[in-house]
């Protein structure tokens, strides 16, 4: 067995068992002993961006990781993006990097770079594999790192020599540390600042699950806390019959007046709310001035533990107030952003998985759907756009049985429109809901709102992408993916009803 | 004056006067001062593998460098690719990098990262700069870096406070250091393992313009010597009327076999060959055992002058050869590779500059297109891929009166395939042919050149990019460039020569 063999075998007995991958010459003894081992699903992405997208996406909906297989210190840095993005997301992924073999980096060859340097940036474990009886332990210490809490990517890189080489060794998995518990004060302490009234939580990653969510919602019964979650959150179990939670909105004049009134915040696997950018004479964080902010539990904690402690210490045994089944009619005529809020209301299906980066176009989008049937809603918390379709497919990968909805705006999406095609290689269940506005939309409202006044000629042409319009039912058709353009509500309604109806891959092009 | 047009005035005021860019919010001063200032030319690419790729090709045409403006990390991160191969081109390059505003940083917002640490894998020299007063003398030191022997990166990252903070200061250029002469004593050294024959001269980066290859052209008719240069060249001036140099070719056997007899090396401004890749048994150099390699001048010292001086010292006066001009006549018939070849021998024309990806499908190209007139022709020397097609938009934008021709391979082209929308909205006299062969060709031949054997069922899978084929006509109508697809070399004639005789982007898929 050689090192790219034991290094497989490894992932399988710890759980790892797909890969997505864009591979270079480095990696050719991993992939050749793809047909040795049973087991790895692998999935191509044409870019790398896709890769790491989709082990994102796949890393939220399964809580455990997927591996990449990435080309030297280039493949990853066309992956760094959205690895950035997943770092903010703290999933759990496996990377594994392939290198030039180890006599042949004194020569500096082409592709030789910093590879542990670009990794860094944003894994929270790194380690050069350095010989195929090292592999299968060095591979079993990424997945544990990876799925430490909070979780995270670990990269492993794979030189070609250690991949090639007889002596590959297999390892078992290593145990995960379990979060650790908060203390009892810190308990008290969150109830008698809750027990004060104008509090909220503010939840992220675990917390936002259906059932983390029903002992928050016991809380606030039993206090009149508000429940939050940061702009920046990862994934949320939402919808009819789960406890709601209001996500913190972007435009900091929102983010003001929605915390306005509250004197108390208590953190529970979030960070603090921060503003996404600094702008001039603007406070940093949008938060009132005196508001107390309290962390129950941190990012590395127990949160679900902490919040049922929580209930007990409030006696908070009321049942949490749910949301009700509701959707809007269809709406008809011109395309505006409420109705298409609306549309999409309407039509989302019991248990889809929306991958949302609407942007500036869906603004509208989280309150209108929050009494649809239950569903999940992953966001970008790390900012870095070219998300939502790698992770579509990511999550399409991860749950065979449900249908992804990916909301994209035109922007954003040609970042890692390569996406598409792995769409319809693997045929997955995806509808992409493109919007055309033809424009970086929210750049317009920075450029206004960090005082630089209004565009002039110049900016404005680096902040419209039309001239010439894209055309995303060509950019579908280009890669396999069937697409159709709508300019109005009622062939948005028709057109995304029938893609959702139908399984496989469909994009819509709404003109906005 | 604000930073971001202290900014913009020093790149002015050192000639810097072009501007690749993908700007986020951190960058809305910068964008916002364009209009305010006069002369420098903005181009937008919709994602930052276009951005970088463009400023490597524009640099290496100018031999000074254009700007980049990008996003923070994840900005930078997806330039990396390109500016890795920049880095191994020895490209110079101005990177701005927008950052959070300094008293932002501390609340760790999600666009937070590691930007240093990102730009340091390929930039020689990195600096954030922290005040309108010192913007510019910053950028004027980074400019000056870019320029110095052998050239390269020099990333200024740009806090958003500084940028909109009023205090900007315009700096003058400084002087770029010259490159160092090379001592006497190498140069006799050089002229002496000459004269005992079998030797060649190994030419990269200043060495491949015309009148240096004029130089080492006497060389070789005074001593027998041989003109090569590494696979991982630059750009060659070429053609009918100059000097040749043959380039060692990529796969192993083919360059040992091509180096066999030579006993000497003398290096001018090139590194030693290298293999592309190390293989298991192979040795990690192409030259054979014994052959002696002497360094005649280093990337940075002044390899011109230094064969100058050999000349005199050989008294080398004779002419040197120089090619004749010769066209293949227009084959017809089914696809081949010699066939493709001889075509766009047939056609090319005059002064052309040739952006080359075919990788696999255009290994017969070079000696091919030898005796065509006088043209440029750029390679990619750092093998991350997606190469071509924005090293083509910075070429167009740097000589707006010549023709670019752009060979891309499929797999390859799909990592930037935006680039297309660029070359549409600037109108850039760009032919692109793409050669269809839907399958990453190139790792098939390394999987058996590794010793993995022939690939099963899932290795192929990874390996070929068909299922669905992508549409490339398609893909370029989406971005606004108009394409067609030819299918035998009657109709590749027709459509490439229509397309080279229109100005503007063109277009060409040819299916293999």
């Amino acid at each position: 067995m050689n090192g790219a063999e034991g290094l497989i075998r490894t992932l399988l007995a710890c759980g790892v068992d797909t890969c997505f991958t864009n591979p270079g010459t480095s990696e050719m003894h991993f992939v050749a002993a793809l047909d040795r081992v049973e087991g790895m699903r692998c999935v191509l992405g044409l870019f790398e961006g896709v890769v790491t997208g989709a082990a994102d996406g796949y890393g939220r909906m399964k809580d455990r990781p997927a591996s990449t297989l990435m080309h030297l210190g280039p493949g990853l840095g066309n992956g760094l993006a959205n690895l950035h993005n997943a770092r903010r997301a703290y999933t759990p992924i496996v990377n594994v990097v392939g290198d030039h073999a180890i006599p042949h980096l004194p020569y500096d060859p082409p592709l030789a770079s910093d590879i542990e340097g670009i990794a860094r940036s944003n894994s929270r474990w790194v380690k050069t594999t350095k010989s195929p009886q090292a592999v299968g332990a060095d591979a079993a210490e990424a997945v544990a790192a990876s799925m430490t809490a909070p979780g995270g990517s670990a990269t492993l890189i794979l030189p070609a020599d250690v991949a090639w080489t007889e002596g590959g060794a297999v390892a078992k998995p290593l145990a995960v540390r379990a979060r650790r518990k908060v203390d009892e004060a810190r308990v008290r302490a969150a109830a008698e600042a809750l027990r004060k009234g104008a509090g909220a939580l503010v939840l992220n990653g675990p917390m936002l699950r259906e059932k983390a969510l029903a002992a928050c919602g016991r809380v606030a019964a039993a206090t009149g806390a508000e429940l939050l979650c940061p702009t920046q959150m990862n994934r949320a179990e939402r919808g009819a019959g789960r406890v709601n939670v209001d996500r913190i909105p972007y435009v900091v004049e929102s983010a003001q007046k929605r915390l306005a009134h509250l004197r108390t915040l208590v953190l529970v696997n979030s960070k603090m709310p921060v503003n996404f950018f600094a702008y001039p004479g603007k406070p940093a964080v949008p938060m009132a001035e005196g508001c107390e902010v309290l962390t129950l539990a941190d990012l590395e904690e127990d949160g679900v533990d902490a919040v049922q402690r929580l209930c007990e210490v409030l006696s908070a045994t009321q049942a949490p107030k749910v949301e009700d089944l509701r959707r809007p009619s269809l709406p008809t005529g011109a395309v505006t952003l409420e109705g298409i809020a609306a549309v999409i209301a309407a039509l989302m299906p019991e248990n889809v998985i929306v991958s949302d980066e609407s942007i500036t176009s869906g603004r509208g989008l989280v309150p209108a759907t929050k009494n649809t049937p239950p569903h999940d809603w992953l966001v970008n918390p790390g900012g870095s756009i070219g998300f939502a379709m790698p992770v579509a497919v990511g999550a399409a990968v991860a749950c065979p049985d449900r249908k992804v909805l990916c909301l994209q705006s035109d922007g954003s999406g040609m970042y890692t429109n390569q996406a598409l095609w792995t769409m319809a290689r693997e045929s997955l269940d995806i509808t992409t809901l493109v919007f055309a506005n033809r424009t970086y939309e929210i750049l317009k409202g920075e450029l206004r709102n960090v005082g630089a006044g209004e565009p002039g000629r110049k900016a404005r042409d680096m902040l419209e992408i039309g001239r010439p319009d894209l055309d995303w039912v060509s950019l579908a058709k280009a890669q396999g993916v069937p697409g159709v353009r709508v300019e109005d509500l009622d062939s948005l309604a028709r057109e995304l009803g029938g893609a959702l109806r139908e399984p496989g891959p469909r994009l819509v092009e709404i003109r906005m």
